[in-house]
Parts: C-alpha cells; structure tokens; sequence
C-alpha cells in the first residue's frame, strides 16, 4: 500500500482546459463509460514531475462481464503502449512483483494479482518453454511490518541477481478522490514507492534505484475518512450552486438523482459559500482536508477505510490485472 | 450484517442524566477504559422498544494481549449475566449461529467466531462427553445473496429439528457513530434482525419469532460514509466550542491531540454554529445524515466502508468472542 | 466425504465381456484418454442394486488446460443425459448441495464446487431474473463433527421448506482402487450417503428419504492406504506374470516404463503365485486388504491418505464440477 | 518440502544397540510417549555425515491439549539446548525462513509456522523495543515452481543484506517410515536442502553455503506410497514373526490390537520368510523400496501422500513451532 503520487493527474484535470503547456504531450478518450487519460511528461516539465508515461484508465463498474470485458480490453491496450514506448521487445525479461501485505485484503491487490501470472523463468533454465511465452518470474517481497526486512531490499537485491530487463510492480493505493475508490487503475513508468511505512519512505522503485525499465500498476482500494469529509463538503457546495444555477433551465425529465453535481463547474460566490457552509465554506480543497485530519486525529477517528465488499473487489481487480498482463506480456491474444 | 436498532443505547446518553425514566433500570460502571453499560426494559417501557436487557461494551483497544484479557474478562462476566438473566440453566443445550457472509471479512464476525466454538451435541447423542461441557451446536446459515436461502428459514427449520433451549446469534454491526467502529460489544436478549437485505427485513430472530430465548451479541464492522461526514462537522463545531470556552483556562500540559473534544457538552449559540458552518451549522444531526446522504447518492459514493485493516480486527475480535463464549457456556473457568 | 457404493462399478468391468446379463442396459465410450461407462439398473436388477443410472468418466489428468476442457464438455454431455433421464423440465428448480468438511482441503470438493454456482432463487423471489437461468440454491450442510448436527437433518428440512424439483448432491469420495484417485467423475441417480460419521450413517440422500430427485456427484479424493498396499502387491504378481508371458515377444521399441500391467489379464498358475509372494500370493484382492488392515490397525499406520498436490486438485475439480453444472443448469451453452 | 537425510537417524537405531562407534556421542530419553533422540557428530565421523547436532523428538499426538503442551515443552528444550550447542548469544540477530510451497498445505509447515513469529528488526531500527525481544525478522521465499526464482537465491541475497548471526528454516519432510509421519520433529544444525525440485537440488542452505549458523527444524508430512508398502510387507513378517515366537507365552490380558509388532526385534529364518512372502519376503527393505517404484511408475500411481486431516495436523504442528520458537528466542518463558 502507497500513495502514489496523484498531482499529475489532479494537474491535468487543469490543463485539460488550459492546453498551452509546454513539454507535455495529452491524450484522452472514451469509450462507454470508460475514460481513458494518458500523458507524457518531458526530463523538465512545468509540473514539476519525474519524467514518464502516466496512464488513468477510469471505469463505474468490473462487476458484471460485461464491463469487466471492457475494462480489460482496454488495460491491455493501454499496458501494451506503455511496453512500446518502454522500447521493451519479446524477449526481453520481465519481474512481477505483488507489493502490500498479502494478509491486509485492502492491500493485497498485488499479492493476489502475482498468483495467477504464468511464471516460466524456471522453464527457461531448463530450455523447456513454449517461446510465445516470455520469461518472467514474480516476487511477493510482503510488507516490512511484518518481515522486519524492507521490501526494497529484498527486491533489489532479487534484481541485483535474477537481472530481469523489466519489472512491473503491483500494488493498491490511497485514493485522494472518493470517486476513484477502486475505480482507476493507473499505469506508470516513472515508478512508484511502497509503503508510506516504517522510516524508509524513501525508498522509490524506478530506473534511477534499481536500473532496469519499471512499470507501476495500481488501484485506489482505501481512502483516508478526511478525504471522505472533503470531498462531501465540497459536494455540498456544488449541489447548491447547481440548484441556484439551473433554477429556471432545470431538466425536469432528467432524474435529480442522476445528476453528477460534482462536474459542475459554476463557481459560488464567496459570500453565497459562506451563506451555506460558514467559514468552513471558504477554505479551499487543502486547508479543508488539513482541518478535518486536525480534528479527527484526537479522536482516533481519522481512519483509512475501505468498502465492506473489499474481499470481492480484490478477488475482481486482481483476476483482471493477472489476466491481462499474462494476455500482453506471453503474447497470448 | 444488519442494522441493530441502537436508538435505546443513543437515548440511553441521555437517561443517564435524567434518571427520573419509569419502567427503566441503568447501570453503568468502567475498568480501566473500558465502559459498560447496562439497561432493562419493560414490556410497556417509554422508550417503545422491546422489552428485555441491552448491554454494551465499550473499549479502545484489543489488539494489545492485555487490553484483549481485559475486555475478554469484562465480556465473560457480562455474557453470564445475560445468561442469568434469562433463567438458562447448566444442563440447557445451546445453538450458537453465526450470522453474515462468511466470504465478506467485515461481515465475517459471526461466522469466524463459531468457528472456534466447542462444538458437544453429537457427542451427547453418543454419550460421550465430559458433563462440564454442555451440550452445544453451532449453524452458519450465510446470506441469501449467496445461497439463494433466507438464512431466516434456515434457522428456524433447524431449531425446529434439534430444539435447544437457547440460541446466541452473533453479527456484524452498522455503526451509527464513527467511534463505535470495532470498539463496542453489544448483548442483547431482544433479539435481532439478519440481513437489511433482499425483500425479508422483518424476519427478526427473537423468542416471539423461534419459540426459543435469543441472546445476540454484535460488533459494529462497518459505518455508512455518511455518518463520518456528520460525526465529522459535529466535530469541527465542538472543537470550536471548546477552543472559544477553553480560551482563558487552556491547559498548557495537556497536548493538544489528546483531547477529546467530542465530550465536550457546552454548546455553541446559533449565531455561532452559523459563523463557522454557515446554514449546514444550524441543522440538527438527522437532517444532516439526510443532507450528506442526498448530497452522495446520486454521486454512486454514499459507500458503507470498514477500516483498512478489518481483517486483522475481526481475527482478534472473533477469537475473543468464541474464547469468552466458550469459557461461560461450558463452565471452564 | 462419504464412500459411494463402487460394487457396481467392479462388476461392470466384467459385465462388458459377458454382455448377456439381464435387466442391465450398458454403454461405454472412449475421447482421447476419457473413458465414460454408463449402465442403467432396473429395480430387480441381478446386482443387487438400488435402480438408477450410474456414469462413470475416467481421465488421466485435468490439470492442463485442453485435457480440461476435453473432460469438462463430456462431464456436461453426460451431466445432460443424466437430468433428461430423470425428466427434470427447464423450469425445474433445483437445489445444489456441497456436503463434507470445508475446512479439509480432501473432503471440500462440494463446498469449493457451490461457491462458484450461479445462484438466482432469491433473484426469483423477486420477478427479477433473466428466464434463461434456472431458480437455483445452493447449502453447505457442513459435517456432525463440525457443527454437532446431521447433515441429513439441515438438507431434509431444507428442502421441505424450499421445495425444489431436484437435488445435486457433490461430495469427495473414498477410492477403493489407487489408478482412480482424483481422476474419475462419477454421477448417479441412486443417492449418496454422507459421512461415514457419527452413528448416523444410515441417512442416505435420495428421492427416498427426501421425496425429490437426487444427482450425486463425486470424485474420489482421498483413498485407504490398505487399499494402496494390495493394489500394489496385485501389480507386482501382474507385473511378473507380464515379464513371463512377454520374455519371447517383448517390444523392444516400447519403453519399459510405459507398459501398464494392470491391463494384463493373463493369469499366473498357483505355483507361480505361491513363488513370487508366499502364502500373500494366493489370498484373494478382498482378504490382502482385511489382513494389511489387521496388520496396520494397531501400529495406528492404517491411514486415510490424498495426494500432496491436494490443493491444486481440488481447485481444479472443483472449477470444472461448478463452470459444467452452471452451463447445463442455466442453458448458457 | 525436502527429503531431509534421514540415515543418521537410521543409522541411529543400530547405534544404540552397538554404542562402540567413535566420535559418536548420544543420548536418548523418554516422557510419557514422547522420545527424544539426540546425537553430536564430529567432522570426521564414521557415519560419513556432516558435522553437528542432530535431535529428533517422537511423539503420539498433538491434537489433545495435554500432549501438545508436552511437546511443546520439550521442543523448548531442545531448541535451546541447540542454541546453546552453536554458542548462539542473547543479543544475536535471528533470520526465520518458512521454506516450501505456501499453497499447498501438506508443504506449508514453513510458511504457517512464521506468520505467527513475533518479528521485531524492524522496530530495533527504530530503537523502539522491549529488549527481552530478540532482533527477528522472517522470509518466505516460497518454491521455484511458484516463482520462478530458486529460493537459495532469495535466501543468499536477504542474508548478505541484512546480515543475521543466525537462520532458523522451518521445512516440511517426507518421512521414510510411515510411523514418524507428522509424529517427528527433527532438529539439525548441520543444514537442510529445500526442493528436490527443479534443477537446483544442490543449493544446501547450510553454514558452508551461508556464512552463518543455521538450525534446521523440520517434520515429516508426506510420505512415498513405496514407503507405506513397503512398511507394510515389513510389518507382515514381524506380525507372522511376533505369532510364531509368542505362541505358549501370548499375554491373554493384552489386547491383540494394541500389540505393536514392529517393535519385535526376532527375526525368521528365511525359508519362514519364504514361506509367508515367497521371493519378496527375502529382499531386504531397500530392494523392496526399490522393487515397488519399479512397479508403481509405469502405472503413475507411485504418489507422494498425505493424510487426510493434513489441513488441520499442519495447522496445530505450525503453532507448536512457532510458540516454542517465540519463547525460546524471545526469553519470554
């Protein structure tokens, strides 16, 4: 379990608008209600950004086929792009590393995700392989608040003597955003850093630490309750200014409840917000989440939490994510 | 899973004040920081619930052994009371059914504490058994969106078939209050209702509803995201009604973190509830549920969400269950 | 975990030489390495047994992928002919039943097998089911030594309370032959009797004692490790009767450790016998198990053994048993 | 899961009846019916074995709670005495390795016994620990069937990074005699040598290979199905033997089913073994062995097997070990 870092994607959302940036290259698309955002940030971009392929595959639903169809067509198209603009060729060698505590459900996404990859790298050794598939090999390096031992270690020094050409690093991820709460997965080159954990946050997987190509691939399966508070404050705001906004052009066949007031873009005026939500109503998206952790920490109350389906979800997000990198990466399709 | 009605234990805060309540005997004592409290209700009690004893755990930790021995200890004792308060003799058998869905880990509580239970009767149908143990059986009826089966017709079909003279049904619990969440044992002889879910919500599991004495202990898992919005800005209102009465009187040793601003009872004017949060301010703690739910359902985010680590919790908290059960129905203290 | 009756099957091997006997209608077929036996036994059958129609498929592994699919398209053929000989309508509805231990990875083969079934009887309850799924429920009755309570009982009122047309019963069986462990699927219409257990064991499961149609299910998993010995000293004497017979005409192009002796049904003459293995030599297949079993039973060496790869088995059978019940149930072919 | 060699313990047997062997210290004594065994072998032993402390505890069951305290208690004191053997200090850093394949259960010994250790480097870099808590930290490098890396490899790597003063591998064994299985804890300072596997066999996790002190703990869970025949013919003999010599002085008052035959040391006279066993009764126990792998491979029913309760046997041995090895390493005792 990481926070990955979010700014480039919560910065797009901005610039989507604003296009003029220079050194980034955006592209966007959709199809049913799936969206899809990839970027390409340059060495130095205006963001302030390690450089790379950053990829947000946005989704309402895997539980039933055929949205979970879907979703996985699309994550190997999109896997597969990363793989190409990694320069990674067939028979490049691949490490799949499951991160997080494979006994904590919420932050078992990669160690259920590794079980079901078609490992083959002892196959090799053995000149025994069919040559669709391609050697890989994972590792579940678990968490060090139960081993002792920082994952890092163990992963580089796996690294440092199996010496596979890639490594795709799985794990499950803090959500800044209720919305995306198992309802993104994430692709990027530019690395990823496990375990916001014990002393050794530092620790970031990516080229510049471990010398090969990495791929991280994560889902948002926790959120932190401030989060929760924020957002729905924020809703609130939004909601009103729909009302006021739309009181004579409503949409009377529209269903209110259907209504996403959360896109809507129309401003309140500061003395309208502060009408509705008082001085609370003034701070921005920041100082409010920094007031809610303030109150909530005395209370023990600031929680990361899950939803009570976690179990099922997992089982979900990791049968697709094994399925289509075992599909991409054996060239099985 | 199911909602227990807690509005007796909510009002109960109150009573406690008052005291002058007809038809109602309280009792509340604490060890160390653990809080019980204890109510009997008559048949025809003011408050319009059922009749019957109500007792709640409250505690902070159990994850540490010793916090685990003491609310184990607590548990044991109040357990027996319950027993004693029912007339259950030491020869009376007992089935012991853990509700929920085995598969969910948050709705797992029942079904993980049975599993450790000392199961008796076949034994006594062979006669052979150590008359210290007394005759016990144990059903795991899960839930109908996984069988197909009201877990109701389960139950009552097979007390029909083995007749025991009590049944103890343990569940998963909705917290209506975020500092409930996985700190709250309750016990209750009124009975209890399985399943929010598909078309039966009124098959309550009592003596009117099985002929047999139900005693039903639960642990809240789970809180709908829109009580930690509420509980939430509930707090932000308190903390400022602390910080302005506290001015002058600040205790300069205490840090800041440890104060628990949610006891505080002093209450802020309106004119000052409307200053900080504005209209949202001036609404009282229904109408604010009711707001935060409107606000997110359309939003597909009024989630019911449990902590990260659920599955370490309900580990610790099934085996105190199953352990403190053990101890008092087969006499092996 | 229960043993099915296998005389049936013992006997069948010979019946297909003589071919005269009456009231025994048999077929058998052969797909790749899947050998199918079925026969049909009329109610005064000269076997002596219950009427019904008994499948047996034989394979030699399910643990590759083509194999997989081999057996489970003819497990759906004869699963089809099976529900067409009981005249079961599409509109019957059908209760599937997962018996034995769950907690025993050799005896869960049912409760693993209705994990996976598609489940709509409560989808029915309220009019809101797609017609080309059947109303279909699943019980997992567990074991007396588990819950203290037959599993007879919680079926029998089980289905007196829901009513289904028929009944799948999947169960892990105990081979009396070691070629067969975890690589035979058997189906019947004659009902199965669950656990060997606790006084209980003349509780058979059939349309007599539950007054509706019963398909048992089940694979043999576990095996005695008497049965293991005699197998074995039956294969030696093969074995030595194979070399004698073969010594002038042996294919030398055929590796010797490909031959399989127990097709050899070449007969060594009572010297011979007698020469190879003493007075063990010339007991019957019946009285070597009785005697391994005396010899064994008081060194507590007389085992109930699987195989070391039981897992894995399991999940396999498991998933073929639930992927071929749910597409001939529900009509999804 | 490995084949510890098993011969000095064999060799053992003989051992205590001759005692003159040199360079040979033992010592054997009993409780109750629990054995230990324990030898110290000097570099240049006339065994032709490694160098070091071999003790190997024998017991009945550990599924009541009597025995398995009794276990317990003598696995405390033999690990300990281990401990002291290797001049192993207080304040040295351990490394705990749950060796084999943590998905199939009858291998899992290593992998369950861990996740009950109480681990702690992690908070010794912390400087935050009680110091009656020694510094641990465990691995589970899991099978290269599973991961495609030898687990030597990860085992090599973890060492030289985090540098313990000593390993304690926990490994299931295949025992060579169907008494010792899983009623056999094997205790060896000499080193352990995990998969026979793939390729690797070699790759001894021992001092030599490691570069630290390595006690290796192990007990048999599977056995060879030759192994159970094999037994058995064994056992035939000494049953027909132990009749034969006990013919006038059979105790009436002995129940013939608690007699254990394979303690008899009389042995027949050839042509008696003849007579009973024909040819095979005159092989010894290896050419036995030897005689029914032969025979069993071509029918590919020459199996590894497990009990059937493995599930819950692994679950209760796993919390011995692990409860021992807490207490001993951590002084908690």
């Amino acid at each position: 379990m990481h926070k990955i870092d979010l700014q480039a994607f919560d910065l797009r959302t901005d610039l989507i608008i604003e296009q003029n940036v220079k050194n980034i290259k955006s592209n966007k698309y959709s199809y049913k209600d799936i969206t899809v955002e990839g970027i390409i940030l340059n060495k130095n971009n205006d963001l302030g950004k390690k450089e790379g392929k950053y990829v947000t595959i946005s989704f309402k639903d895997i539980t039933d086929s055929n949205s979970y169809e879907s979703v996985l067509n699309i994550f190997k198209k999109e896997l597969k792009k990363v793989i190409d603009y990694l320069n990674i060729s067939n028979d490049n060698t691949c490490l799949i590393i499951g991160l997080g505590n494979p006994k904590i459900i919420s932050d078992a996404l990669g160690s259920k995700s590794i079980q079901k990859i078609i490992v083959t790298r002892h196959l090799y050794l053995l000149n025994n392989v069919d040559l669709k598939y391609r050697n890989v090999s994972i590792l579940e390096p678990n968490v060090m608040g139960v081993t002792g031992i920082d994952s890092f270690e163990i992963i580089k020094n796996t690294i440092n003597e199996i010496k596979p050409d890639f490594v795709i690093a799985i794990d499950s991820l803090c959500a800044l955003d209720i919305r995306r709460l198992n309802k993104t997965i994430q692709i990027t080159t530019s690395g990823i850093t496990p375990g916001s954990g014990i002393g050794n946050s530092r620790c970031e997987l990516s080229k510049d630490t471990l010398g090969v190509k990495v791929i991280a691939i994560g889902v948002p399966t926790v959120v932190d309750s401030a989060v929760i508070v924020s957002d729905t404050i924020q809703c609130i705001l939004k909601k009103v200014s729909y009302l006021k906004n739309s009181y004579k052009k409503i949409d009377k066949l529209k269903p209110i409840n259907k209504i996403n007031y959360f896109d809507n873009n129309s401003v309140l005026k500061d003395e309208e917000r502060k009408e509705i939500m008082g001085l609370i109503g003034l701070l921005d998206n920041n100082e409010l989440k920094k007031l809610v952790w303030e109150v909530l920490s005395p209370l023990e109350s600031n929680m990361i939490v899950t939803v009570k389906e976690i179990d099922f979800i997992v089982e979900k997000l990791s049968s697709l994510l094994s399925e289509g990198i075992n599909k991409v990466i054996h060239h099985l399709d």
